[in-house]
């Protein structure tokens, strides 16, 4: 599903990710965004569960997310996750979830993660593996 | 993943999931169980969208749950949903939810989901070709 | 908002809460009820943060749920919380989600909430403050 | 809690509002800065349910948000929400969340919101009752 600085997953639109407007919430959105960059990390060798052992998390820093077509229960959608820019201490992600089987784009969204120490709470550099995979 | 009247998902752990606990929230057992429903509903020819369109809806009635072994972040789950009894306005499934490649279950359930009229919020008879199914 | 043995608190049913369905998801409920028995907590003496810092930790074991009217979008709950049965390691409580200004009851529950240590995960004993309250 | 254009309300995190990483979820700073916008939508007269009844829906079309310093379990929340600019179809709102008897914030954000027809989809102008009190 992609290669080390871009990456998709399949996520169906259930009931729980929709509200009385009768669509996707818009939290919704950063959910499935953040299960993409979840198995992008699985697949550049890092578990989010072993980032907890090694000190290391990732955190969002700051997001911009636009929203262009409602997402719809039962549909099924396309999350991708590309790395726009890998610094030493953070990462940049775009990211688009677009309904499969259309070119309709739901939302598209600029995401950088910062890489913190969980002990101190403080800024620290990515785990050098992990910032290679990303920079290939 | 099962017959008409047995039916399996799997689901992944992620963070939105947990809480500072650092184990799976206990109401997303609710969620993923719902899926398991879904996808099984899906299997025996109904749509969630389209049962809306049919003025046909499943609510939960009643639900009685037990929660035995934490689930924890990234640890992947086969949640399964089994009919126990299918009535005219209602059918009991039996749930659970079991750790991937392990006997441990996390959360067994009994579910009683109660069709209704999307219109008056009232029981109705739940469509003849489901019931054929569920009780096949 | 109650004695030690009986506690509420109000909740209002915002979008987050609700489904395609038009109505309360039926895992809110869940979320609603553990911030009635959090305040609970709070109110005889005890932060859900400071269990941690502890070393005790309170989950829930099992609970047995009736959904009986749908909560809507920007309905006010009065959600309680009352000591059913305390016992050294584990609590039931009885929880019922009413709409403020009727008699109407959207959700009643009985729920058994385990105290454990956080480094073991098994059971211990109720701090002897809380269980003291518990039972008054 | 605000004249017509500023207005903000209190949150208290609770642990579905956690992840495994002892923190706030990043999407549960949406949840909050929703429920702020309901209710200055709800004090310059206007309900979610009733707008839904107009055939009225406000949709978030945008946003950026920057997060600060990780909310946590038990702390108490002012989630403000102050018109920035106040459009014919859409009002771009600046958010903050901040910690109760601090300085300290946690998220502040930039939301777009765009009033659409339920029925149709499409842009429309908002009602002009709220948009007056949104000039005001």
């Amino acid at each position: 599903m992609g290669d080390s600085t871009d990456h998709s997953i399949e996520v169906r639109v259930y009931l729980e990710d929709t509200d009385a407007g009768g669509i996707a919430y818009h939290a919704s959105y950063l959910r499935f965004m953040e299960r993409a960059r979840t198995e992008w990390l699985r697949a550049v060798g890092l578990q989010q569960s072993d980032t907890f052992e090694q000190d290391v998390s990732f955190v969002v820093h700051s997001m911009s997310l636009r929203f262009m077509r409602p997402a719809r229960l039962d549909e099924e959608l396309r999350v991708s996750c590309k790395v726009a820019q890998a610094r030493a201490a953070s990462i940049r992600f775009q990211q688009h979830v677009v309904v499969q089987g259309s070119d309709e784009t739901c939302c598209e969204a600029e995401v950088t993660v910062a890489c913190i120490s969980l002990a101190s709470g403080k800024a620290r550099r990515i785990p050098a593996e992990v910032l290679a995979r990303a920079r290939a």
